[in-house]
């Protein structure tokens, strides 16, 4: 039975860190919200999300159903993933330290959708604009430098190698961070200009997932969206600035 | 060996959700920061936050220190300690369960830290206080009674009974939600002023909690700090209003 992956159409958002997992597994899986399918696509999602019967429906997509459970959080269902997919480490205490990293990436990624809604996500971006440059300046100034720093230096001080985030093997955590190098580079052009030169670690970490088989043919897919103004990383020119 | 526990001196915050867990269980631990054993205190902290030999250094408290493993992130920090402590299920999707629960929490204070902090982290209160009094009142009016009514409704539909938030034994979800209700009565007193009408399996839950013997013996020591403007949870008047 393939997994069922749920989370919104038209924006990569939170769900983009559970197919980029499955995508590299090579895993077979469903896009539920997307799948034009009987019984699938958006209505199928909110059915579950307003169930009266499910003993746990999550509060919020993304989630992952495999058979009977569903699994809410992008790094929950990370690491319920990880050891099927061959994403995680075999050590249990690196798994541990994986999801400390994992969450360490939710955090940022909290962060980077206040830049543009600081002030209330059920209002629209134009409403708290002015609120957004005060905190997108803040976010490109201290808070971007600050997680980079960690991670950067994470990869250098690691004892097993530079090649990956979590012992020496690929990891989602690697493919996460791949995303979050992508999604900066969209949404502040400006502000990671100097990436590359500034993170060589993690511009190296971010090639050797961009240039993986299955990821490659996943980018050059139509399931891969666009990075767009719906989304978590959004490009708003006016939030921009040199870093 | 006891477990060592690292988060700042002076407030709650998130060190909270995980001295709950530790007093619940009567767990040996050192709450290394606030100790003036030799050795400890702060400036422990900070050598672990600052080393260059850790192999992966947190990105900030609270963390775990359990013998060389070092495990960062509350949710994280529970989902380990959840077993150990007779504060997890047995079964192991519940435990996924849990974590998706614990996870919807650690979202929603991260919303209430927003509350008095929409703009920079790293700036006062008193200098984001305009952007703070809309953000209260879109977290009073949207966010916060879509939590709430999301974990009301958990625990009347899941198939085990209200007394708890996961299956039918007291975990670590049961603890923090009573954080979460003590730190919004304080935060919110007038937000609040309905919340045992309005949420009465919380507080039921709520209730349980706070009669626990160990948990009673915790709030009644010097131990457990009061709310103050320094944690998640803080009370500035102008940030109330009725829900």
């Amino acid at each position: 039975m393939p997994y069922e992956l749920y989370y919104w159409d038209g924006l990569q958002g939170r769900g983009e860190f559970i197919r980029l997992a499955l995508e590299e597994a090579g895993a077979d899986y469903v896009d539920v919200a997307r799948s034009d399918d009987p019984g699938q696509g958006i209505s199928a999602m909110m059915r579950i999300l307003k169930s009266k019967s499910e003993p746990y429906p999550p509060f919020a997509p993304p989630f992952l159903k495999d058979g009977d459970l569903i699994i809410s959080h992008v790094a929950n269902i990370l690491f319920y993933l990880g050891p099927k997919l061959n994403l995680a480490p075999e050590d249990e205490a690196l798994r541990l330290i994986a999801n400390g990293l994992q969450l360490t990436i939710t955090d940022f990624i909290a962060e980077v959708h206040d830049t543009h809604h600081p002030i209330a996500t059920t209002q629209y971006y134009e409403d708290q604009k002015e609120a957004a440059k005060l905190r997108s300046k803040d976010f490109i100034e201290h808070r971007m430098p600050k997680f980079l720093d960690y991670f950067e230096r994470i990869l250098h001080q690691k004892p097993d190698g530079s090649a990956h985030a979590v012992g020496r093997t690929l990891s989602y955590v690697d493919l996460s961070l791949f995303q979050i190098i992508e999604g900066l580079r969209y949404a502040f052009p400006r502000a990671t200009a100097n990436l590359a030169k500034d993170y060589p670690a993690l511009q190296a970490v971010h090639d050797t997932v961009k240039h993986r088989d299955n990821i490659k043919a996943y980018l050059a897919s139509d399931r891969r969206l666009d990075f767009n103004t719906s989304g978590i990383f959004r490009h708003y020119p006016e939030l921009d600035q040199d870093a």
